[in-house]
Protein backbone atom coordinates (compact mmCIF):
# COMPACT_ATOMS: atom_id res chain seq x y z
CA UNK A 1 0.00 0.00 0.00
CA UNK A 2 1.48 3.18 -0.93
CA UNK A 3 -1.65 5.90 -0.44
CA UNK A 4 -1.47 6.87 3.45
CA UNK A 5 -4.75 8.11 4.37
CA UNK A 6 -4.99 10.80 7.29
CA UNK A 7 -7.18 10.46 10.29
CA UNK A 8 -10.58 11.73 9.76
CA UNK A 9 -10.91 15.67 11.37
CA UNK A 10 -12.95 16.29 14.55
CA UNK A 11 -14.03 19.76 12.44
CA UNK A 12 -17.47 19.08 10.80
CA UNK A 13 -16.92 21.38 7.99
CA UNK A 14 -13.91 19.79 7.16
CA UNK A 15 -15.00 16.33 6.79
CA UNK A 16 -18.11 17.08 4.57
CA UNK A 17 -16.96 19.89 2.60
CA UNK A 18 -12.79 19.96 2.76
CA UNK A 19 -10.55 18.28 -0.06
CA UNK A 20 -9.14 15.77 2.08
CA UNK A 21 -10.04 12.06 1.51
CA UNK A 22 -9.94 10.82 4.93
CA UNK A 23 -11.75 7.84 5.03
CA UNK A 24 -13.43 6.87 8.41
CA UNK A 25 -12.74 3.22 8.49
CA UNK A 26 -15.01 1.45 11.06
CA UNK A 27 -13.46 -0.37 14.15
CA UNK A 28 -13.18 -3.35 12.25
CA UNK A 29 -11.13 -1.08 9.90
CA UNK A 30 -13.67 -1.36 6.66
CA UNK A 31 -15.59 1.25 4.44
CA UNK A 32 -19.18 -0.29 2.61
CA UNK A 33 -18.90 0.24 -0.87
CA UNK A 34 -21.39 0.56 -3.61
CA UNK A 35 -20.70 -0.43 -6.66
CA UNK A 36 -22.78 0.32 -9.63
CA UNK A 37 -22.20 -0.40 -13.14
CA UNK A 38 -20.95 2.86 -15.15
CA UNK A 39 -23.60 2.02 -18.04
CA UNK A 40 -26.64 2.37 -16.86
CA UNK A 41 -26.80 2.92 -12.69
CA UNK A 42 -27.71 -0.77 -12.08
CA UNK A 43 -26.69 -1.40 -8.70
CA UNK A 44 -24.21 -4.79 -9.10
CA UNK A 45 -22.93 -5.31 -5.31
CA UNK A 46 -22.39 -4.44 -1.56
CA UNK A 47 -18.78 -5.25 -0.47
CA UNK A 48 -16.36 -3.65 2.07
CA UNK A 49 -12.64 -2.27 1.85
CA UNK A 50 -10.09 -2.02 3.98
CA UNK A 51 -7.22 0.95 3.49
CA UNK A 52 -4.81 -1.35 1.34
CA UNK A 53 -8.00 -2.44 -0.70
CA UNK A 54 -9.44 1.35 -1.47
CA UNK A 55 -4.69 2.56 -2.33
CA UNK A 56 -5.20 -0.27 -4.54
CA UNK A 57 -8.41 0.70 -6.16
CA UNK A 58 -7.09 4.18 -6.39
CA UNK A 59 -3.90 3.83 -7.44
CA UNK A 60 -4.76 0.78 -10.27
CA UNK A 61 -7.94 1.60 -11.52
CA UNK A 62 -9.16 -1.70 -10.55
CA UNK A 63 -11.12 -2.58 -8.06
CA UNK A 64 -10.15 -4.32 -4.10
CA UNK A 65 -12.09 -5.23 -1.70
CA UNK A 66 -11.71 -6.67 1.35
CA UNK A 67 -12.95 -10.75 1.91
CA UNK A 68 -14.29 -10.70 5.52
CA UNK A 69 -15.11 -14.41 4.62
CA UNK A 70 -11.27 -15.05 3.96
CA UNK A 71 -10.07 -12.22 5.69
CA UNK A 72 -7.67 -11.02 2.43
CA UNK A 73 -7.64 -8.95 0.09
CA UNK A 74 -9.76 -9.66 -2.95
CA UNK A 75 -9.03 -8.59 -6.39
CA UNK A 76 -12.90 -8.70 -8.26
CA UNK A 77 -13.08 -10.81 -11.19
CA UNK A 78 -9.61 -12.31 -10.74
CA UNK A 79 -10.78 -16.09 -10.79
CA UNK A 80 -14.10 -15.09 -13.51
CA UNK A 81 -12.20 -12.89 -15.59
CA UNK A 82 -15.14 -10.13 -14.23
CA UNK A 83 -12.45 -7.25 -13.43
CA UNK A 84 -14.20 -4.02 -12.68
CA UNK A 85 -12.54 -0.86 -13.94
CA UNK A 86 -13.34 2.15 -11.97
CA UNK A 87 -14.61 4.87 -13.54
CA UNK A 88 -15.23 7.05 -10.99
CA UNK A 89 -15.31 6.56 -7.21
CA UNK A 90 -17.08 8.76 -4.86
CA UNK A 91 -17.55 9.24 -1.08
CA UNK A 92 -20.16 10.48 1.37
CA UNK A 93 -20.82 13.68 3.11
CA UNK A 94 -19.28 11.52 6.43
CA UNK A 95 -16.60 9.17 4.07
CA UNK A 96 -17.58 5.87 6.09
CA UNK A 97 -18.41 4.96 2.25
CA UNK A 98 -17.71 5.05 -1.12
CA UNK A 99 -19.53 4.62 -4.66
CA UNK A 100 -17.92 2.91 -7.44
CA UNK A 101 -19.04 3.45 -10.54
CA UNK A 102 -17.65 0.45 -12.88
CA UNK A 103 -17.05 -1.27 -16.46
CA UNK A 104 -17.66 -4.76 -15.92
CA UNK A 105 -14.99 -6.98 -17.80
CA UNK A 106 -15.81 -10.58 -18.88
CA UNK A 107 -18.96 -12.17 -18.90
CA UNK A 108 -20.45 -8.52 -17.72
CA UNK A 109 -21.97 -10.81 -14.71
CA UNK A 110 -20.64 -9.61 -11.18
CA UNK A 111 -22.60 -11.99 -8.44
CA UNK A 112 -20.99 -15.13 -7.33
CA UNK A 113 -24.49 -17.04 -8.77
CA UNK A 114 -24.04 -15.85 -12.45
CA UNK A 115 -26.24 -13.02 -12.34
CA UNK A 116 -25.52 -9.57 -13.44
CA UNK A 117 -26.42 -8.21 -10.20
CA UNK A 118 -25.83 -9.84 -6.69
CA UNK A 119 -29.73 -8.14 -5.94
CA UNK A 120 -31.45 -9.73 -8.04
CA UNK A 121 -34.74 -10.63 -5.82
CA UNK A 122 -37.01 -8.08 -4.49
CA UNK A 123 -38.61 -8.47 -0.90
CA UNK A 124 -42.49 -7.70 -0.36
CA UNK A 125 -44.88 -9.18 2.33
CA UNK A 126 -47.31 -11.91 1.09
CA UNK A 127 -49.94 -13.53 3.84
CA UNK A 128 -47.81 -11.84 6.17
CA UNK A 129 -44.36 -13.17 5.53
CA UNK A 130 -41.68 -11.57 4.31
CA UNK A 131 -41.05 -13.03 0.65
CA UNK A 132 -38.70 -12.50 -2.43
CA UNK A 133 -39.67 -12.91 -5.87
CA UNK A 134 -36.73 -13.59 -8.44
CA UNK A 135 -36.40 -10.42 -11.14
CA UNK A 136 -33.20 -11.50 -12.45
CA UNK A 137 -32.79 -15.56 -13.41
CA UNK A 138 -30.61 -14.84 -16.18
CA UNK A 139 -27.01 -16.47 -15.52
CA UNK A 140 -24.14 -15.04 -17.19
CA UNK A 141 -22.00 -18.57 -16.32
CA UNK A 142 -22.27 -21.60 -15.21
CA UNK A 143 -20.28 -20.56 -11.30
CA UNK A 144 -19.92 -24.47 -11.39
CA UNK A 145 -18.05 -24.33 -14.20
CA UNK A 146 -15.89 -20.89 -13.44
CA UNK A 147 -15.10 -21.89 -9.08
CA UNK A 148 -13.15 -24.40 -8.11
CA UNK A 149 -13.18 -22.58 -4.47
CA UNK A 150 -16.75 -22.01 -4.06
CA UNK A 151 -15.05 -18.92 -1.85
CA UNK A 152 -13.67 -17.66 -4.76
CA UNK A 153 -16.09 -15.07 -5.93
CA UNK B 1 -42.94 -4.42 15.16
CA UNK B 2 -45.26 -7.14 13.37
CA UNK B 3 -43.15 -8.45 10.89
CA UNK B 4 -40.79 -11.45 12.33
CA UNK B 5 -37.75 -12.38 10.48
CA UNK B 6 -36.92 -16.06 10.55
CA UNK B 7 -32.95 -17.25 10.89
CA UNK B 8 -31.12 -17.25 7.58
CA UNK B 9 -31.06 -21.00 6.36
CA UNK B 10 -27.60 -23.09 6.82
CA UNK B 11 -28.26 -24.09 3.18
CA UNK B 12 -27.12 -21.96 0.53
CA UNK B 13 -28.95 -23.05 -2.11
CA UNK B 14 -32.13 -21.70 -0.25
CA UNK B 15 -30.70 -18.54 1.05
CA UNK B 16 -29.84 -17.96 -2.60
CA UNK B 17 -32.25 -19.19 -4.45
CA UNK B 18 -35.25 -19.32 -1.92
CA UNK B 19 -38.53 -17.31 -1.70
CA UNK B 20 -38.60 -16.88 2.20
CA UNK B 21 -36.71 -13.36 3.02
CA UNK B 22 -34.46 -14.06 6.42
CA UNK B 23 -31.95 -11.33 6.13
CA UNK B 24 -28.33 -11.16 7.42
CA UNK B 25 -28.26 -8.91 10.19
CA UNK B 26 -24.87 -8.45 11.75
CA UNK B 27 -23.39 -9.17 15.20
CA UNK B 28 -24.98 -5.33 16.01
CA UNK B 29 -28.35 -6.26 14.27
CA UNK B 30 -27.99 -4.56 11.07
CA UNK B 31 -28.18 -4.32 7.58
CA UNK B 32 -26.78 -2.19 5.21
CA UNK B 33 -29.28 0.05 3.35
CA UNK B 34 -28.38 1.31 -0.43
CA UNK B 35 -31.01 3.81 -1.35
CA UNK B 36 -30.81 4.85 -5.08
CA UNK B 37 -33.38 7.49 -6.51
CA UNK B 38 -36.02 5.39 -9.08
CA UNK B 39 -36.03 8.12 -11.48
CA UNK B 40 -33.07 7.88 -12.60
CA UNK B 41 -30.89 5.42 -10.64
CA UNK B 42 -28.73 7.56 -8.24
CA UNK B 43 -27.07 6.55 -5.39
CA UNK B 44 -28.66 9.30 -2.48
CA UNK B 45 -27.68 7.89 1.05
CA UNK B 46 -25.97 4.21 2.47
CA UNK B 47 -28.06 3.53 6.20
CA UNK B 48 -28.89 0.47 7.92
CA UNK B 49 -31.49 -1.01 9.02
CA UNK B 50 -32.20 -3.36 12.22
CA UNK B 51 -35.46 -5.56 12.46
CA UNK B 52 -37.77 -3.14 13.30
CA UNK B 53 -36.58 0.02 10.52
CA UNK B 54 -36.60 -2.85 8.33
CA UNK B 55 -40.28 -4.34 9.66
CA UNK B 56 -41.42 -0.50 9.48
CA UNK B 57 -40.33 0.19 6.09
CA UNK B 58 -41.95 -3.38 4.18
CA UNK B 59 -45.47 -2.04 6.05
CA UNK B 60 -45.78 1.06 5.63
CA UNK B 61 -43.49 1.57 2.32
CA UNK B 62 -41.88 4.78 3.72
CA UNK B 63 -37.77 4.08 4.04
CA UNK B 64 -36.83 3.57 8.31
CA UNK B 65 -33.59 3.15 9.31
CA UNK B 66 -31.28 2.88 12.47
CA UNK B 67 -29.44 6.01 13.79
CA UNK B 68 -26.22 4.69 14.97
CA UNK B 69 -25.57 7.76 16.08
CA UNK B 70 -28.88 8.62 18.39
CA UNK B 71 -29.24 4.55 18.60
CA UNK B 72 -32.75 4.78 17.09
CA UNK B 73 -35.79 4.29 14.56
CA UNK B 74 -35.18 7.01 12.34
CA UNK B 75 -38.17 7.95 9.57
CA UNK B 76 -35.88 9.30 7.49
CA UNK B 77 -36.90 13.01 6.38
CA UNK B 78 -39.69 13.71 9.31
CA UNK B 79 -37.47 16.70 10.30
CA UNK B 80 -36.95 18.03 6.37
CA UNK B 81 -39.78 16.85 4.87
CA UNK B 82 -37.85 14.61 2.21
CA UNK B 83 -39.81 11.14 3.02
CA UNK B 84 -38.40 8.03 0.89
CA UNK B 85 -41.60 6.29 -0.62
CA UNK B 86 -39.97 2.84 -1.33
CA UNK B 87 -41.12 1.36 -4.87
CA UNK B 88 -38.89 -1.44 -4.71
CA UNK B 89 -36.97 -3.50 -2.46
CA UNK B 90 -34.54 -5.46 -2.94
CA UNK B 91 -31.90 -8.17 -1.57
CA UNK B 92 -28.80 -9.08 -2.32
CA UNK B 93 -27.45 -13.24 -2.85
CA UNK B 94 -26.45 -13.58 1.24
CA UNK B 95 -29.19 -11.71 1.91
CA UNK B 96 -26.62 -9.39 4.02
CA UNK B 97 -28.20 -5.77 2.25
CA UNK B 98 -30.58 -4.75 0.93
CA UNK B 99 -31.64 -1.86 -1.86
CA UNK B 100 -33.99 0.51 -1.56
CA UNK B 101 -35.25 2.50 -4.93
CA UNK B 102 -36.98 5.63 -3.69
CA UNK B 103 -39.16 8.96 -4.62
CA UNK B 104 -38.12 11.86 -2.31
CA UNK B 105 -40.64 14.08 -1.08
CA UNK B 106 -40.14 17.63 -0.05
CA UNK B 107 -37.16 19.71 -1.40
CA UNK B 108 -36.00 15.96 -3.77
CA UNK B 109 -32.55 16.11 -1.22
CA UNK B 110 -31.43 13.17 0.79
CA UNK B 111 -28.27 14.92 2.38
CA UNK B 112 -28.15 16.76 5.68
CA UNK B 113 -25.91 18.92 3.95
CA UNK B 114 -28.93 19.85 1.49
CA UNK B 115 -27.58 18.39 -1.57
CA UNK B 116 -29.65 15.75 -3.52
CA UNK B 117 -27.27 12.86 -2.67
CA UNK B 118 -24.54 12.54 -0.33
CA UNK B 119 -22.24 11.00 -2.57
CA UNK B 120 -21.69 14.76 -4.00
CA UNK B 121 -17.26 13.82 -3.84
CA UNK B 122 -15.49 12.23 -6.11
CA UNK B 123 -11.94 11.05 -5.13
CA UNK B 124 -8.37 10.60 -6.99
CA UNK B 125 -5.00 10.60 -6.17
CA UNK B 126 -3.21 14.36 -6.69
CA UNK B 127 0.58 14.76 -6.14
CA UNK B 128 0.25 11.53 -4.34
CA UNK B 129 -2.27 12.45 -1.79
CA UNK B 130 -5.58 11.34 -1.64
CA UNK B 131 -7.67 14.15 -2.31
CA UNK B 132 -11.55 15.27 -3.17
CA UNK B 133 -13.32 17.07 -5.68
CA UNK B 134 -16.71 18.32 -4.95
CA UNK B 135 -19.20 17.20 -8.12
CA UNK B 136 -22.67 18.83 -6.77
CA UNK B 137 -22.65 21.76 -4.66
CA UNK B 138 -25.99 22.88 -5.49
CA UNK B 139 -28.58 22.85 -2.37
CA UNK B 140 -31.59 22.01 -1.88
CA UNK B 141 -32.51 23.19 1.17
CA UNK B 142 -30.58 25.46 3.80
CA UNK B 143 -29.61 22.96 6.19
CA UNK B 144 -29.36 25.48 9.36
CA UNK B 145 -32.98 26.22 8.69
CA UNK B 146 -34.16 23.07 8.78
CA UNK B 147 -32.31 21.39 11.57
CA UNK B 148 -32.55 22.23 15.11
CA UNK B 149 -31.02 19.53 16.12
CA UNK B 150 -27.75 19.04 14.30
CA UNK B 151 -28.40 15.52 15.06
CA UNK B 152 -31.58 15.28 13.47
CA UNK B 153 -31.17 14.84 9.70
Amino acid sequence: MTLTFQAPPTEKTTLEAGSDFTPKFDEKGLLTAVVTDVRDGELLMVAHMNAEALSLTLETGIAHYYSRSRKSIWKKGETSGNLQTVRELRTDCDQDAVWLKVSVAGHDATCHTGRRSCFYRSASIEEGKPTLTINDDHKHFDPQEIYADPLNK
